[in-house]
């Protein structure tokens, strides 16, 4: 009863139709949201909202003055993003010269011909270019929509929680959508193209397939970095003056760089996560399909079962569909109190949804067994054969998905401020910043416990099971239900522009406390979506690595960590994390300098502007993130896009397998400490102002010396949690891809002995 | 023209006689100086120092007051030693019921009897319990030589810089001397007793032996732990509220706090140091002999060749005697400036000296060529034999050697203010204490890029010469200039103290100048002294981790990061040093937050402590970090000691090479980066202290914004440079021990598949 090839064709590229046009559909109605003034009664969901007028200024006025920000928020990212994107482009084209020519260099073995490492430099360079043009359009498109939802929210706040809620969740959901289904789109209509010109060779097909995900993750990399970099020079440079010099609230409109700041949120968190996710999701579907080429299924030309990544993950976005409806429909938060619980309940009942859904597309569309080849651990040969029962593969899907839910859930709980880990903290701020930041950073090392156990088994199951197929199968678990998870990370970058703009379109206190509750649930579901992207990103990376192992023709026996290469690469690897995450913080601190003389050169030269009379120059200080950004984010992305191709081709294929699995068990603690340290500290802080009980009235609220200690460990975590510690998720990746695209042509060096070791004689 | 028995067996114990003997005559030297008044004109070296009366008090008074407070500290820390001895003594026996238990009930197999599996057992404990009694032993009396020479220093200093710089650095050599003369004469007599029991078993000789590098990590592991949180404590709680709250100067007596400070400096850096190092210079020992017992030295029984890591320790020793008359007696340092620059060439000159002196044992010892059996990367057996050189061995030792030295100098240009890097941080402090964070923990990340290369290098150096056996010699080079390690490392914290006693001796403000100058280069050497603890606690864990190999059957082909137990074993290992940091972390905040409480409860009731007319209540704030480091001690040491055990009996021995192998890779960069990090922050306030260059002036000085900034880096540094991260180093070290002595049990539990994969059936 397997799938037949019509359904699974018209299954896939459907699916990722309906996001989109349910992206769109929602798209519609946030935009619905009219931004000029007028009696502001809103019929939306069929419910009548009371109009509540607790703005100083006029209504008219302050709308407008919303608007006007608005206008400034999205001028400032389009900017950033073409500055951005010039850059890319032209790395995308040199990158497209490297990838075709020392692809097509490649000497051809066995029964293969010139002509095919020829045809596998170019479609793997055309895929590559497919995947990050998909990187760019996406993450283009997720900041159009969060720059124009985030003053709509702030207006929505006034009616009340549940529309301004309804707003920014809507308009996270448009960018979880769009996303998971012009990615998918995009990978079918590739795989079915480039099928034309491949025929029967499937193998060669997948592998150049793969330069789709390379290109995700190239754009992905500048994303987080260039993207983190520049949010929090804005965001630490901001704080510094404002909140620590001059004692002007966050997000006060006197405040020269609280426009680039809020540029920063929506180019860091949603363009640059947003391709994060994006390029794990490419990156797995890649992995599982260039190991399933090599099987049973491949050989045997099973297109259902070839397909089957791609299923699971079209029947994700229906799965997510559903989902929303729940939270924007059915039960949408109506006060304060229910914000994080929705939230949190969109992962669970997508989790539970999905679950019987992943059953039956592992039964229907994979044969009820099939072949996997995998490294032997027998010594007489390279690989054995083994059985894998389609349930199988049920078992691996649930894992990851199982697996994602709990790290995101315990990642709630570390970061959390309705939980002890995080008023812990908070109480620690008591003795000052110092304490504060011991009780942070040693809340980040313990929270490594969870999640490294969670993939720790994954691994183990996924592995057993089918092999590294297992493993990129439990990566596509985690990434089922993307689309909802994108959503409700989107959701966080939207709330916290929304109470920048209440605070500086000036409307009253009780609108800013509402923008302010959503934004703190946004805070932990933005930890939470963090905790999925560097979960994802080392199952992803196990899986390439798995790849790239069979494709460099490692056995066994060349990757035990007895071996002086694969230890020494193992040794490496784990210090590229440091490396990296020593330049990107170095760049957030030179750059916030930066910004702290132009923001203090501002109130010093600019007469009238503590007074509210003149208006700062905010376009100086977005030019100061945007040039800091691009040319901070040259020397990262050279570590990480050199390092591979440098260890692989001197030192040989059996070092950079050492390189690779060292940055993946090191750099996925680092990321995940990071995270939620500064998580932690940013909601500690949240904790104090708020003053929501007892303990917390009782150190002091705002301004106390209390809060001043949270604000020192806010401001450390900023680059910790939005820079440093997401980046490292595309650091292990890229190394991975990067290193599985390369691998004919590092095999191809003094068969992948390495240039080095061959000119000394020192191969083995 | 081998080594002849009676040679060998001549000169390793006179080394050891000499060094031990050496350091009596130092301390001798050092106990000539009067802690009574009178007129102070002393005639040592044969030089006349003018008296320089700049105290304010009477003379007399001020040297008692010296004694009075000498003593309090050598109580507090004598009484903390004898309850964490009471303790660590009911642990040992608990250990040696273990140890004797586990290691009996193996089942023999091959041509092993009951009898030998119990004799192991029997031999492992007594190795044990030596090398536990002689960790204590070592501490214990570095610790009083530390605390008998800090008020001689201070009361030196009177003299002016040389005669203080003098007294500190003989003390520190008085332990460096006293450890490696006991070390390796403990382990030689140990060798030479159990051998009358095992006859020509050499195998089983120095496996059994392996018990003594065991017992000499357990007690570091506890002297590390323990006494970092002691001095942590006391030194945050200090901090907290006298520098920054009260705005007094550090090390005022009127702090109640102050004693227990002091004493934690002796308890941490002296004795947890010198039990790290001495278990170090044990296990690469005993790493080094298990592995050449199963060479042809030991097939063949020669003496000499298997005595070589002993023979390599006691040249070492006679090196680093000579090393030590250049700057006691041919250049001393005479003014502040020579102070870094002698100690600095203590480190160069002793690994210059030694270089020649390796390459004369590897030559005279070693056989002009014997055979090593290494893991085989051919398929078709385990094992291959491979022939060594004896020059081979001195390329070991020299690459360790040089490396150490390399590293250490690398520390010096992260950690010293006289060079950018911490000028740097010394400059973000401009911007307050989040920027100060910021650039100090970029510092550290930055700071594990060339350790990390060097001992890779190491590895791959030793490995492909010699093997596991290679990189054994590796850190037996690293450690053969011990005992000046060692006595550099020990300057440190005696200058520390003898500037606290000489700011509550009431000493004139010179004479605080001078004491603060021998302290600076001190936090130098310290971090130095951390470097190499940890980079020798790597190449030692390597070896162990060898040795472990080897004994628990582990062949190539199972120890592939491609076989799921490994590789999640990898993932969980690098979990581990982040776990463990987390409770070392939180454990001196906790303690510290307590210390608080405390020092503000005696400020607050005691009437007439901030005039200083009223004494505080040293001994309770003494109490309470003797406590704290008690109980808090027992959960991470739990951690480290369970973690090998539980993993090696229940999920099988090629999970365990996993875990040690990630939790290697990995610490190594958190130890690294946390102890320059520490180091830094420390110096950047020292910098802006210290006033000593333009840029630093312009930073505004003591009580200035920024110094206030720097103040707060350096409390959160505290933990990190002198509790969490030095313990790691234990962390690794130990748990590779600990697994190679234990590896027959673990084979022993379902061929070493570990029970529950057994239970289940998932055996391979």
């Amino acid at each position: 009863m397997a799938m037949p090839d019509f359904v699974v064709a018209s299954l896939i590229p459907a699916a990722a139709v309906i996001g989109i046009l349910f992206a769109i559909f929602l798209w519609k109605r946030v935009s619905a949201i009219q931004l000029t003034g007028g009696r502001l009664i809103s019929s939306q969901n069929g419910r009548e909202y009371l109009l509540e007028e607790q703005q100083g200024g006029g209504e008219e006025e302050v709308v407008a003055k919303a608007a006007d920000i608005q206008k400034s928020i999205s001028e400032g990212a389009s900017s950033f993003l073409a500055t951005e994107y010039y850059y890319l482009g032209i790395f995308m084209v040199i990158m497209a010269v490297v990838i075709s020519s020392l692809l097509s260099i490649v000497t051809p073995e066995g029964d293969r011909t010139r002509k095919d490492e020829i045809r596998n430099g170019i479609f793997s360079t055309v895929a590559f270019l497919l995947g990050g043009a998909t990187s760019i359009l996406s993450g283009y498109l997720g900041m159009q929509i969060a720059t124009y939802a985030n003053a709509r929210t702030a207006v929505e706040a006034r009616k009340g929680i549940a529309p301004a809620f309804m707003c920014a969740f809507r308009s996270g959901a448009v960018m979880g959508f769009l996303l998971s289904g012009f990615g998918l789109l995009n990978l079918f209509l590739a795989i079915t193209v480039f099928a034309k010109f491949y025929g029967d060779d499937w193998r060669g097909l997948f592998e150049a397939i793969t330069g789709y995900g390379l290109g995700g993750s190239s754009i992905a990399l500048f994303g987080r970095v260039g993207g983190g970099i520049y949010t929090k020079a804005a965001d630490v440079g901001a704080d510094l003056v404002g909140k620590v010099e001059k004692d002007i609230p966050e997000d006060d409109p006197r405040n020269p760089a609280v426009i680039a700041d809020n540029v920063g949120d929506n180019v860091g968190d949603i363009a640059g996560m947003g391709a994060d996710l994006f390029g794990s999701f490419a990156e797995s579907t890649c992995a599982a399909l260039v190991i399933a080429a090599v099987s049973s299924l491949g050989e045997s030309h099973d297109y259902a079962g070839m397909m089957f990544p791609l299923i699971v993950s079209a029947t994700g976005i229906i799965v997510c569909l559903f989902t929303t409806f729940i939270a924007t429909d059915l039960y949408p938060a109506k006060v304060i109190a229910e914000i994080e619980h929705t939230l949190k309940m969109q992962l669970i009942i997508s989790t539970l949804l999905m679950t019987p859904v992943a059953l039956g597309v592992a039964v229907w569309a994979l044969p009820s067994s099939f072949e996997m080849s995998v490294p032997s651990s027998s010594p007489d040969k390279a690989f054995d054969t083994k059985t894998v029962k389609n349930w199988y593969m049920f078992v691996c899907i649930s894992a990851g998905l199982w697996g994602g839910l709990l790290v995101g859930l315990q990642t709630e709980y570390f970061t959390s401020n309705r939980y002890k880990p995080v008023q812990d903290v908070a109480d620690a701020c008591r003795t000052g910043p110092a304490t504060d930041i011991i009780f942070g950073l040693a809340l980040g090392y313990k929270s490594c416990i969870i999640p490294t156990i969670v993939i720790g088994v994954a691994i183990y199951v996924g592995n057993t099971l089918a092999g590294m197929y297992g493993i990129a199968c439990c990566a596509l678990g985690m990434l089922s239900t993307l689309a909802t998870g994108l959503a409700i990370d989107a959701y966080g970058p939207i709330s916290d522009n929304a109470g920048g703009i209440a605070e500086m379109a000036g409307m009253g206190e009780d609108i800013r406390e509402r923008t302010d509750a959503l934004d703190a649930a946004g805070n932990t579901t933005a930890a939470i979506g963090k905790g999925f992207a560097i979960g994802s990103a080392a199952l992803v990376s196990l899986a390439l690595f798995g790849a790239y192992v069979t494709r460099a023709r490692i056995t066994m026996i060349h990757s035990s960590i007895l071996d002086p290469r694969v230890f020494a690469g193992l040794l490496l690897g784990a210090m590229l994390p440091y490396w990296f995450s020593a330049m990107t913080m170095k760049s957030v601190g030179k750059a916030a300098l930066a910004m702290v003389h132009e923001v203090r050169r501002q109130f010093n030269t600019i007469a009238g502007l503590m007074e509210g009379t003149t208006r700062p120059d905010y376009k100086k200080c977005v030019a100061i993130s945007t040039q800091a950004a691009i040319s901070e984010m040259i020397a990262p992305g050279a570590l990480v896009m050199l390092t591979p191709v440098i260890v692989g081709a001197l030192f040989g294929t059996q070092c950079l397998a050492g390189v690779l699995a060292g940055s993946l068990v090191s750099g996925v603690q680092l990321a995940v400490s990071m995270s939620n340290t500064g998580g932690a500290w940013d909601n500690a802080k949240k904790y104090i102002e708020a003053g929501a009980t007892e303990h917390a009235r009782d150190l002091g609220g705002k301004g106390s010396d209390c809060h001043k200690a949270a604000v020192i460990g806010d401001t450390v975590g900023d680059p910790l949690k939005d820079t440093s510690g997401p980046s490292l998720n595309i650091l292990i990746k890229l190394m991975a891809v990067e290193s599985l695209v390369f691998a004919p042509f590092f095999y191809n060096c003094a068969h992948g002995q390495g240039l080095i070791f061959d000119f000394f004689g020192w191969t083995q």
